[in-house]
């Protein structure tokens, strides 16, 4: 399946000061994991301050600038150096452990002798335009090797012509980013503004993998000796060609094949079907063709994670991982090197803590993914690989891609358990944006982007998909979360942001533009960091799972009120979705009753929290189903999946979503909504089940 | 799939004497969780030895005739009085709690008034011979209501004639015990000796349910909300009507059909053949057909687990299971009520001891099964529902289905991890066999039972299916374990015990045949009494994950010797086990590196010792993959499942096993091997995963 520009990736990131913080128990540093560790708490404040203080607004420019001067492509050798370099910085920075872990992924590359390309083509054959095979590179970087023209990673082979293709069902996709879509009114193109050139054009992955990671080695690591599918048993591989262009080669492309002079939003999509003569070329268009030039190999290829360990010092079997990826299409200036930028300034600050004595109580392990560009391919290799220990011990995963997509207000992805410690975060952190001086990150968060459903508090998203939080979260069921700064969602209508994925991301991109002091960027990496660091040392982790029963009892409710514009059929076919309310009173409830009891443990006695801090930490895991998702075994979580119809966005009660998505175009009726009395069923029991866990264990 | 009565039950007991014990660390009563518990190692020997001192034989014998007065089968009142009565006991035996735990599961059962039997029929079409459709009830027990006939349970209704069905496909299956499978030479059948007298038939069940529980809600428990499939839709219902027969009734259907006037070993099994005119009946009967009358009805019953608690005092969330089965087909003489008598001494044990003021440092989870007959529903349907707490704090499982299947020796299938636990206790018992008065089980066991491999110790075995540890060992992953007094396993050939699932399994065919002293079955009650004990109040948990290793290593070995049978294909298609052999080896070095770490542990530290009995309890669980068996997705283990060709026994590495089976039939033999080659890699990864887990934690 081959989806649109418009839907290609979206994780950016949102700044937000830091400050000070709340959850504050005893720590331990130095201290034998036995006794209860020294409560001193200056020491404790101490660290807490310093290392939000540690974190330099002008590191993360050096970091971004020293990260986007080549191309770091997935699979080439320059990501490699680069993994090396990162590797030896954290090793510098002071973490116990750096270390370089491989996998052997199927990756796709254009051929390097013949160009991919789309041609018109006259009625004598011969090929009157074709467009461009690569972007003009932006100033500075004209004497780059190694940059790769725009493509759609494994496309398949093949020189359709699309023809009348809409008949015989499309044989070819073209996809083009719509000025409509990619400039935002009265902003220049790059470099005199961050509007997409006309020669510019999106590059991205059309696999539709549903979490499997490598296509030829789903569920398991890909290692050395894996079993691999053939490429064509491999999976989510799209059967048809699909080549992206830029908007200038698009016009000419629509105006020779009778289609309006300029595009605009009417014309935007897909492009596998003539049109009717039009102005611009003086011929006849009926009797031209468009031939796509698609060579891409796609092959097995060597790629690389730098996974960084600070151990714990109370806890060492509990992890919070914090991660994010480094390969980028072309110089990656905003994707992702705005979030590698801030980890690695992050993993500086914890570094020099650790350094100077201290110790988290629990490990962290910092991760730089590899091939996210390919379908989150390092990040599933190693979830795939460290499966057994991750859903043992893993905590939390808090993802460091693009640390902006814009520069407006924050915006958080995350699991409701997350929600609370990230409202608090955000209060004792100051905001950086312009007219806010004395506010806090909260407030103008709360201001610029209430929560449609409750404006007394800032909007938060449910996680869908898109980066590498998704094998950890939708597979694993481990509590994950991700926060950056974006666009104001209200005035601003373009996709993600203008340049996404051309080679005009750039470090002057972000310089000159999106976040000149850094402040953002900053923000985001204290805000990140300070997530990690009181999952990692608060003496009870910091999870609320009143929020959570909060949350499903919305979800319910939406998920009944669109069951209930079928109200003939929930009668026809005795549909009742009394069970789901019901497990949901009975988690919040077993929520409220585990909160009593969570504030009267005894703080002393290291079993008696460890027990309650187990149970905080596979609240998670018990909304996975080890059966997965209708179609999509590697989505286990019953409550959140990736949209089956927009990978980006989050989608609550997914089963029963589906079984009711489109359900009266159905042809056996009683048979499609017997699937969503099965899937209000498994749902009702998923959350029932979590909430036994939440229960006195004995 | 129907399946033949010579392989329809297994799990019988295995007694022996009690002794004292090693491994003795602290202990905790009366104790703060937090502090170490106090380790006057006076009580805790006293606990120990006083724990088994507290069994009697005679009550296990009174608690077997109490049990067996009347018929206990699943889903009919006096089952359920029994349960409420098992509940009643263990809340006044002084259990934390005891509940009754209900699910709506597909039970099936003869129809009251139309009786299931075959005839013959002459080309009249007149019924000139009938099978009896009841056995003739043993001496004392005629007046007893309610004993169901024997039957087939799901066997579907049906009225098939069975001439000439090998031609046409098998229509219907009659089922009958042969004298040659069960009867032992010179001994009479009940009451005057234990061999099967020619009118009793076997009950069983003829569902082929590869661990599936309930076949309407197959993954999730069978609740009142639960979604049900439809009878139709059912997994593992057999599609054509099955039957079973005493063999005296055989014997006259076999001489009608033109068979041998005397049915021998030659002649058992499945009779969905014609046969030629053979003597006896004077006509031809070659014109006589056999007719099924099946006339079994399914419906969705209501069963009962008991669920007894007795909580933990240290860490109350880490659960010893001990359960096995109360439903039985008719009295449930040996099956199961030699074990679930045997479950109740050791209840009423573990109370006296608790209500004396001890705890065990975990919790005992006491389960009395309901509807094993059936499918092992009861423990599945709690294991579907408790799925999530389960596969996080259970340590292990110990079944206590039927403690005697014979009076020769011990028998123990059970993993790896215990075999240490096992030896070490049976050592300490002293064997309550004759001749054996001054030597210890372990000593008589060894004597009778060496293992093949290395008879310098007694057989285990591997854990297959066919009782109520299945759900907790082959789908979760939990550490699981059975023993039981069994036969001579090379003298006695015959299958089970003669009387197996018919009426004659009485009370008095275990007192005066099998166990007339209750010693066998008091010994069976020490070890699985002391089993529990030693998994809930070690301070490491007794497990050995080198024995693991060792293990791995055997059943490497022994598949890549059945691969060799192939030596041109591993050659033509580049069949490799060095990445399996690679992954054990590695498995064992991490094993050992493991008890090496697990020796220098700081005993006093209570988190030190619980991080690494935290990778004991998951050693197990790491063998898991969510993805299952090829066709069998509830068989999860890797290492261990029950044979796709006889569900009682253990297969080890049974994906591997089961791509091999037959292979040389297959059409299409490259992709045969290639997924030879798929699950040597899924086994390799899984055992090498299983070694990440016993790593140094960070």
């Amino acid at each position: 399946m081959a989806r649109s520009w418009a839907a290609v990736r979206t994780w950016l990131g949102c700044p937000g000061l830091l400050g000070c913080f709340l959850l504050g128990f005893l720590m331990g540093w130095f201290t034998k994991p036995n006794e209860p560790p020294p409560s001193t708490s200056d020491i404790y404040e101490n660290v807490r301050q310093k290392l939000v203080d540690e974190m330099k607004a002008e590191n993360i420019k050096q970091f971004l600038r020293s990260f986007t001067k080549l191309p770091h492509l997935a699979g080439t050798e320059q990501n490699f150096l680069l993994a090396k370099q990162i590797q030896g910085q954290w090793k510098e920075f002071g973490l116990d452990s750096a270390e370089l872990v491989h996998y052997d992924v199927l990756l796709s590359y254009p051929n390097e002798t013949q160009p991919n390309y789309i041609s018109v083509i006259d009625d004598q054959g011969n090929e009157i335009f074709n467009t461009s095979s690569f972007e003009p590179p932006p100033r500075g970087y004209e004497n780059v090797t190694d940059i790769l023209p725009p493509y759609n990673a494994f496309s398949p082979q093949g020189m359709p012509e699309v023809k009348n293709a809409i008949l015989a069902g499309a044989q070819g996709i073209i996809l083009y980013s719509d000025p409509a879509d990619y400039c935002a009114p009265g902003v220049d193109p790059y470099p005199d503004g961050w509007n997409l050139p006309g020669g510019g054009a999106q590059r991205g992955n059309v696999l539709n993998l549903n979490g499997a990671g490598d296509p030829l080695t789903p569920g398991y690591p890909a290692k050395e000796y894996t079993f691999r599918y053939k490429v064509n048993e491999g999976v989510g591989i799209p059967k048809i060609p699909v080549h992206p262009i830029g908007y200038h080669d698009a016009e000419v492309l629509l105006r020779a094949m009778g289609g309006p002079a300029a595009p605009d939003s009417s014309w935007k999509g897909s492009l596998n079907v003539s049109y009717n003569i039009g102005p611009g070329f003086a011929d006849s268009s009926s009797t031209r063709k468009v031939r796509m030039h698609v060579h891409s190999n796609s092959k097995i290829t060597r790629i690389y994670n730098v996974i960084g360990v600070l151990r714990g010092a109370v806890e060492p079997d509990r992890y919070i991982i914090f991660g994010g990826h480094r390969d980028s299409w072309v110089f990656g200036g905003i994707d992702p090197t705005t979030g590698a930028a801030v980890l690695q300034e992050v993993v500086r600050s914890f570094g020099k803590m650790k350094m100077e004595g201290w110790r988290p109580k629990r490990t962290i392990i910092f991760a730089s993914w590899d091939a996210e560009e390919f379908g989150l391919l390092g990040s599933t290799e190693w979830a795939e690989e460290n499966a057994r220990v991750l859903q043992e011990r893993a905590v939390a995963y808090i993802n460091t891609d693009s640390s902006i997509e814009g520069n407006y207000t924050l915006r958080v992805d995350c699991t409701p358990l997350l929600y609370r410690l990230v409202y608090n975060l955000t209060k004792e952190i100051s905001s950086p944006d312009e007219g806010y001086e004395k506010k806090s990150l909260y407030e103008s968060w709360l201001e610029k982007d209430p929560a449609p459903e409750n404006n007394s508090y800032p909007r938060i998203n449910k996680l869908g998909s898109g980066s590498d939080f998704e094998a950890y979260f939708q597979r694993l069921g481990i509590a994950s979360g991700r926060v950056r700064y974006t666009k104001n969602r209200k005035a601003d209508k373009f996709s993600n942001y203008p340049v996404y994925h051309t080679v005009y991301e750039t470090f002057e991109l972000v310089e000159k533009f999106y976040d000149p002091t850094f402040k953002k960027q900053l923000t985001i990496a204290k805000l990140r960091g300070k997530l990690v660091y009181e999952l990692a040392d608060s003496q009870i982790i910091p999870f609320d799972c009143r929020d959570y029963g909060e949350a499903l009892k919305g979800y319910s409710n939406r998920i009944y009120k669109l069951a209930k514009k079928h109200e003939e059929q929930l009668k026809t076919y005795k549909v009742s979705f009394d069970p789901l309310f019901s497990a949901v009173v009975n988690f919040s409830e077993a929520a409220a009753e585990f909160h009593r009891r969570l504030e009267k443990v005894d703080k002393k006695d290291p079993l008696a929290v460890r027990i309650m801090n187990d149970q905080l930490m596979f609240i998670e895991r018990a909304f996975i189903d080890p059966l997965g998702l209708p179609g999509r075994k590697f989505y286990r979580h019953v409550i959140f999946a990736p949209s089956s119809h927009n990978k980006y966005a989050g989608e609550s009660f997914p089963g029963i979503y589906d079984a009711m998505f489109d359900i009266e175009s159905k042809a056996d009726q009683q048979e499609a909504w017997e699937e969503v009395k099965r899937q209000i069923s498994i749902a009702a029991f998923t959350v029932q089940a979590a909430a036994g866990t939440l229960k006195e264990v004995a």
